[in-house]
């Protein structure tokens, strides 16, 4: 192997590259976990590198190496199981780029989250394009364009890198606390991505998933609650 | 030498490989070690890497490399004394593949453990394949498929580049407690081995091995708590 | 990429260059981004390299390489919006100045800080020529020239590729206090730029800037000097 | 310089290499270093390499390289000043035993110790020989043969080059405390040596060092003794 | 740039290398620096690679090279003014003894310091030539002759690569205090120096300046001892 990154990818016309690397909130990570799932895409590459942890991933008794691609007609996404080295993210989104222009692509998008520290009504997701044209696009389809900041990883890569080579490439990163995986972001994010490209994917399950993991946060606090009250009442009766 | 990690190997035709590296509980380590011994194979190869430590292990009087292969027929066992770096674990793993795709090998079956942190009656055997074929022979061994998980090490990039490849390729991996040396672990990965290639090797002699570390500890065990008991019973006899 | 730094500049003819990276009191990064602002230049390249961190930075709306090159006209300014290591500086420098050599660059000027952990009543700006040549200009503008010290970082290495080269270089160092970003000093590193090269930019918004920042920190002063009279006259009243 | 580490040393025909870099108890420092002394050898070549520390040794007025060859007649002695860095080490031995196999080398003889945290009567020296012929000779020639245990450094290195290439390969071992240089070990080890391959030199020198050494220590120890029993009488005399 | 090490200087014919990179006492650096600057020496070259710092020093208002060298007729002053790591010093001895081999250069003499942790009457100078000729014109000089050291930086290595180059190469060592930079030994070094190559220089500023400072602290130690007695005086006026 000459190069210190190698994609292994078989040739798919016109992609569409949806990238869901770890950050904060695990959003994109859970984002395209789930779209992969529930479109029953099959793994049909993955990133080779000496320089990733050696290690296979078992799901349904089958292994997987920890950064892959699935895909299904023109949709691919990209997933990883590890930390991956700003090093190697640099040369793994140039080759990602290089492959997409070599094959016509549609566009490239990027999901992720954006920590607030807070939680609001209405949390929230956030757009960057890699052109004004594709600002626009975002804002066609109602979705707020960040006008200041940053953004760190593969998905700043991909978005710089995508506009060089002169993709249609996007950033959506849903607001989320940050201190906790966040499965409601995760399906925010779908439902603005399905908004730039068609996706048959109802994110009902993640919602119901987020919905379970804030019931039990909601009772383990109410719990917290009466005991401290208890102790409190318990406290009173014996010193007032 | 112009590549980091170079396999000094001879011809071996259809061979089937064993690996066997230091890992969790020394499963691998220790079966593999065992039935190199037990089969009375010889030192026919081994791995030659600047980046390895200056080292020769000393066995009756014989000077062996820390990564070394054992050969018997077609079976070839790998083994290493000391541990081994993720990038130059990567790159083993990959000339190894290369070698085996070279000469046609019959399979590579990786042995290990796996850290359950506790004790059961039955410690089982969990076994995973390259492809749904190799599951569906582990099934039909009788030996349970690991359905999700992930294997780090040379094991899991040994399955992947088996995968990739084409090759059949397995892991074994032992329940253990995980905080100490496990013959009787190995004992059952040996056992589980011999359903998906025959080997002659009775595993007698590792479970007579796991008894005695057994039995001494459990007459530790017995003197400490008559230690305590005697104790207790002191300070009964004073304070009460 | 063959280099582990490339350039991805256009052909500017007889450029100016204008460097502003980070520094002591952010003197020639607020400099060099306040002209590129005020002068509406637009991102014209950037340095590409694996060793840079992966990150894009967004302006109203857009995403942006952390160093980058705005232009117009002649001028190129370069900034940078993150930490660069003493290698890639090195390289980076050379890069530049084979580009400024290629195209019959005017000059080189880097903007930059002089710590003197005071106050003045006049806050010097120093300047340094790569050669006789260049410092005769300084004085003939009335720019104080530095006779000893020593220049860290890319406007040192620039210093000296481009006296290496026959290029005319400058660098201008605008003291300041040391701990906290500088305005002021970017102000008067400015109007000493504007000696050298002539830029259509008034300074005046930046003094502004600079007023307000230090109209708060006199507001606090008073507050906290009011706060520890008062304080005072209680103990007074009571102990004395 | 195209390699890492490159031999410079003149032709000598079938050679006889004795290594002796430092080790435990300096044994090996010692040995080589006093047999190239006492057999009036001259600086014949040295190791070059841009990974060593840059350092001239002062002898007898005259510069010496930190890793150099003493060499007589088809006698060369391989010594080392500094600590050498394992890939650097397994670079060294395998450039050796290159040139060692196209000079149709004869031997090569790795001097060193074996830490054993105890005295003993007789503190004996092992053996170990590339391959079974030379096992042989070792037990012919009476020094006990090492049965299990491993070499660390370049001799172990030197020993599986030796093996790999077909060359007749020893290392022996001298029992020493371990925490002191040990003049009497490299005396023992070079009377084995002696036994491998005819050597004209005496160990009388180094035994007397040696007891010169042991009989400070043990009037060191008198003396602390005498001191000890002092302050114990008067202990005495005061409080019983 | 295809070396880690490039040197870039004019063809100077049948050259004499005087090399004073800091060390201990800064007793090299201090002389070449002088001997340049007593000698009206322009700076003809200097060291480039990306493994030095980027920095430029500025001496009367002019920029300079951290790794320089100064120069006039055939003499060449080799300066440093930061710490160059050993891989790098072996990489720059290897390349000026390249050049100064091609240029039929007459000698190669390196100034420094040798810690002795006192004072003397009459601090001496040691010296060590490459080889027995230069030894012979050491003492000839009445210059002492260093039988047993070592000596690190980039004074050992030029030495070693003089002497395996066959060029006359010699180190000069100042006896010095060790903590502090030495003027005078600086000075003495000079007249070693000297007494090898004519040069015309006068150390009196040196000594002069190192009169200065040690006025300064027998002034300093003078104070501190009155200090300390009229201390000791009021105490006993008080106590006894």
């Amino acid at each position: 192997m000459e190069k210190p990154v190698e994609l292994v990818l078989p040739d798919v016309e016109a992609p569409v590259l949806i990238e869901g690397y770890p950050g904060i909130g695990l959003v994109g990570h859970i984002a395209a976990n789930f779209i992969a799932r529930e479109m029953g895409m099959e793994v049909i590459g993955h990133v080779e590198s000496s320089f990733l942890p050696p290690m296979a991933l078992i799901f349904e008794g089958t292994p997987n190496p920890p950064l892959r691609f699935y895909g299904k007609d023109n949709i691919i996404v990209a997933v990883a199981d590890v930390y991956v080295t700003p090093t190697l993210v640099n040369e793994i989104a140039r080759e990602l780029v290089a492959y997409l222009k070599e094959h016509d692509a549609e566009k490239v998008i990027s999901l992720g989250g954006m920590g607030i520290g807070m939680f609001k009504e209405q949390m929230d997701v956030w757009g960057v394009g890699s052109s004004e044209e594709e600002k626009g696009e975002l804002e066609s389809a109602g979705i707020k364009v960040l006008q200041y900041g940053s953004i760190m990883g593969i998905s700043g890569k991909l978005l710089l890198e995508a506009k060089k080579a002169g993709l249609k490439g996007y950033v959506l990163l849903g607001e989320t606390f940050g201190d906790r995986p966040d499965p409601r972001a995760a399906a925010s994010v779908i439902e603005a991505l399905k908004k730039l490209t068609p996706l048959e994917v109802s994110t009902e399950p993640l919602l119901r998933e987020a919905e379970m993991i804030e019931e039990q946060l909601r009772r383990m606090h109410a719990q917290m609650e009466a005991a401290r009250k208890k102790t409190e009442k318990e406290y009173e009766s014996v010193y007032l």
